[in-house]
């Protein structure tokens, strides 16, 4: 007993989230901490499953597309990163430098990746001339570094991660708003169709867009476990900002024109990280631990064979018999399944073992099953129990997988929605704000008012947590609303707004719905 | 005539192997020059397609054997690094480090990977406790950076390069053992299966082992156009050196012993990288470029409608029609084809240019094909031309691919051969070496033989070189045979030594053979 209490989560969901955030994910295996450099994590394989689950569906899609795979350096030149102004003042802070190799200091200090749009486009130059050139389409799957002082989360920001950059170079406008938006797609299918999150999709602000871009478009995830919503996945227009600092030209229809007109190409980029798989956790773990949606889990169905000292041998040949057979039909259906028929650990630990791993089905074959030709299936994510036909393993747990990976979506958008408040003024846009809301508001679309919305709730959140202190004498309580509220986008999805609509900051008139809250 | 003539290369493998290599690379796309970091290379769709299918290959043998996927770090601190000494010593020179943050220092500064030792093994003794949690067997995909002096080339030595790094650990030394040889066979057939590139499977010396290791297993391939062999792969024993450094025990059978007793467990580790693109560039490629096995190619096959001005209207439409028949049916069989249907460039120049890149077969449909319903296939590596009925396209192709695969090999390990030499004494030695050759030697196995063939070497071709400048008045030929001869490995499949020889050197008897030459 004493292993199996060890066994369970020491923190609820509800009482402390960040706590139990890091139990379900060094729990379940999927991170280790680094001890060694700070702000950077360990991928375990349960973990890293999940990545290339990700990968293999993205890349497929991305490939079909007609996206090509590459791989660029990760270093670059201060000259170089420095090229586009607003861009390296997005990521100037950031930037680590290497400056030394061996005993030895570099003549110039180089930096390492935070994104690879300055070491990609001098090559965009030199292979882009004419029409016939583009579009361009890259992708690559690679670390980058952002050397962030915030606090550092598993999975949602660290040091160092993992993600894909696409970039692209479009002889128009057209054709490349059409891939934003296409790959924009894409992002929100691995959120809801692989990993069976909700988002939102729309676009960021000006103040809130990708530095030295156009504009860029997200899909929103929502942690309703702190009130704060996250952004999941970006796709950039970069418009001819960059083409320009990097003279990415094409020569126009050369064949009909005598003197070759040079025209900036259209570029975008986006990206995708391994922040997919901590909003995943974050979205449907519980008490329990993990809760994986069958897509993507390591192991989808667990086998375990029940049985106990008073069981008689043959009832326990016939247990064992029957779970290999289970075993061996799924795996020859291609259903990732594993038997735990470990003899030194009891049932009561393996059941709570595969929970916390979050794995989709666990499947008992008992001395009751075996008598009744039947097997038990219980759901992780429902905890409902199914007692179903021994013969009709396979189909059955082949449908409930598919079911389970519906619902689960389902469900976490119910939940999603329940945290969306609409707002028409200040005062229910703060008591929203207050209960750790998305808010939905009526909005004039300035960056002044964004950034006077951004100071006042700066500053009443501060006198929030002051007095919640006072109160409760307590410190750091990360669940803590805390912080300025933003925009998070302008929905794409854009409800009906009545002519003569008043921004909810009350000065001037709305002109579009706009999505914010508090945020990672 | 004047595009076409640009396209083709300017110098010949023969007459001078580096540049002929350089223009093969850059003017195929597989690599572009990275003018911002010198040592660094940008790995285009066409280089980048073939990583992805050793990756594939390899993967999938490595997960069936029980590896699992991971991702650990890339930074590591100076004291981690240090952990073990030989190990630290082997790569403190080619070492990258991370100074600064922003424009802040950081307190320590921090290593980048050069490869994963001693940040993967800290977390090895945290989650080895007892022999059930063992084996560990762990694998990533990764960057690493080792920033050496020496001359880069594309491929085969860059500062940044991509590789797959197992990692594993056993409860003894048999099983690790066995592993060690069984990864080394996966690298084998990685470059003879897959690439059609011969190697010599066997041990490195103790001079030229992994720093840090027990020892290190290897394949050898052999670049006739330098007279230089290569490290292809590495499979290490890495004994209990690591394991005690980092104190990564596990208890043995507790349950039958009342003292439980720590033991320390055997690791290995085993790496592949990139560079197997440049040995099989280097293997198959000729004066018209790249030459690609069927299994790596991106496109297997291109078809070329040909016609011209004076060509009927109806044969034009005929031909077009037939080869997107063609495209079709091939497309359908997972046959990776492309359709040159480019209206803008002649068949001459469509020829060469996918010759350049290599693709295995060329399927021609002209006029008389139409007439008599048949192809013309052209086979890239010979030239061989072949007529067959239209009909049976799809299933001659597929033959001719897989036929196209073992004949490069069986060609490939021809030409190798031709390059290796016996010498049983030190006269035949030197001039085989001065011939560009490998050498096989019988050998009497001691560091101090080894280090004095390395200096004799080294002063002989220190004067070759001098009196070839003399005669030709020629600088930095890249092919003249400068350097050193070393053991590139003692060879598993062993020809019978009798007793009583004596070692090459002279001194001492000999106890085994070994393979030498000058190497990358």
């Amino acid at each position: 007993m004493g292993k199996e209490t060890k066994l369970k989560l020491s923190a609820s969901r509800k009482d402390d989230f960040a706590k139990w955030y890091t139990e379900v994910i060094t729990k379940s295996e999927m991170i280790e901490y680094y001890e060694d450099v700070s702000g950077c994590y360990i991928l375990r394989p349960w973990s890293y499953s999940i990545w290339e689950s990700i990968q293999s569906w993205f890349d497929k899609k991305i490939k079909k597309l007609g996206v090509k795979p590459c791989y660029f350096p990760m270093f670059v030149s201060q000259r170089a990163l420095e090229t586009e102004k607003d861009h390296v003042e997005g990521f100037a802070a950031e930037v680590a430098w290497v400056t030394k190799s061996g005993s030895s200091d570099l003549e110039n200090p180089i930096a390492i990746r935070p994104t690879s749009e300055t070491i990609m486009y001098p090559a965009f130059a030199k292979w882009i001339k004419s029409h016939r050139d583009l579009p361009l389409r890259l992708n690559q799957w690679t670390n980058v570094v952002r050397w962030e002082f915030k606090n550092p989360t598993p999975f949602l920001r660290t040091r160092e991660f993992l993600w894909q950059e696409g970039h692209s170079a479009f002889a128009n406008k057209c054709d490349a708003d059409v891939e934003v938006l296409d790959i924009l797609d894409l992002y929100s299918r691995v959120y809801e169709e692989v990993l069976a999150v909700p988002v939102i999709k729309g676009r960021k602000s000006e103040k809130e867009k990708f530095a030295g871009g156009d504009f860029t478009t997200t899909c929103e995830a929502f942690i309703a476990g702190t009130g704060r919503a996250i952004q999941g996945a970006t796709s950039h227009g970069l418009g001819q900002n960059f083409s320009k600092m990097f003279k990415i030209t094409y020569s126009g229809n050369d064949s009909h024109s005598s003197t070759p007109s040079n025209e900036y190409v259209y570029q975008n980029s986006w990206g995708c990280t391994t922040r997919t798989i901590g909003v995943m956790i974050m979205t449907h773990g519980d008490d329990k631990g993990l809760v994986l949606p069958p897509l993507v889990a390591p192991v989808q169905v667990v086998i375990i064979p029940i049985y106990n000292k008073k069981t008689g041998g043959d009832v326990v040949h016939e247990i064992i018999r029957r779970s290999n057979e289970i075993y061996k039909c799924l795996s020859e259906h291609e259903v990732r399944c594993t038997l735990d028929d470990r003899a030194d650990k009891t049932s009561g630990w393996k059941y709570a073992h595969w929970e916390q791993k979050g794995v989709p089905i666990r499947i008992e074959v008992g001395p009751r099953d075996v008598e009744s030709k039947t097997f038990t299936a219980v759901v992780r994510f429902s905890g409902e129990k199914i007692n179903a036909a021994f013969n009709s393993v396979h189909s059955r747990v082949q449908s409930l997988l598919i079911a389970i990976q519906k619902q689960m979506l389902v469900i976490a958008r119910k939940q999603r929605d329940e945290n969306i408040r609409i707002a028409w003024d200040m005062d229910s846009f703060l008591s929203a704000l207050n209960e750790g809301k998305m808010i939905l508001t009526p909005w004039s679309c300035t960056t002044k008012s964004e950034e006077e919305v951004k100071a006042l709730t700066k500053v009443l959140s501060r006198q929030n947590a002051a007095a919640e202190n006072e109160e409760t004498n307590e410190e750091g309580d990360t669940r803590s609303l805390t912080g300025a509220a933003k925009t998070l986008c302008i929905p794409f999805n854009q409800p009906y707004l009545p002519k003569g609509t008043k921004c909810f900051t009350g000065s001037g008139n709305a002109v579009c719905w706009c999505l914010w809250g508090r945020s990672y």
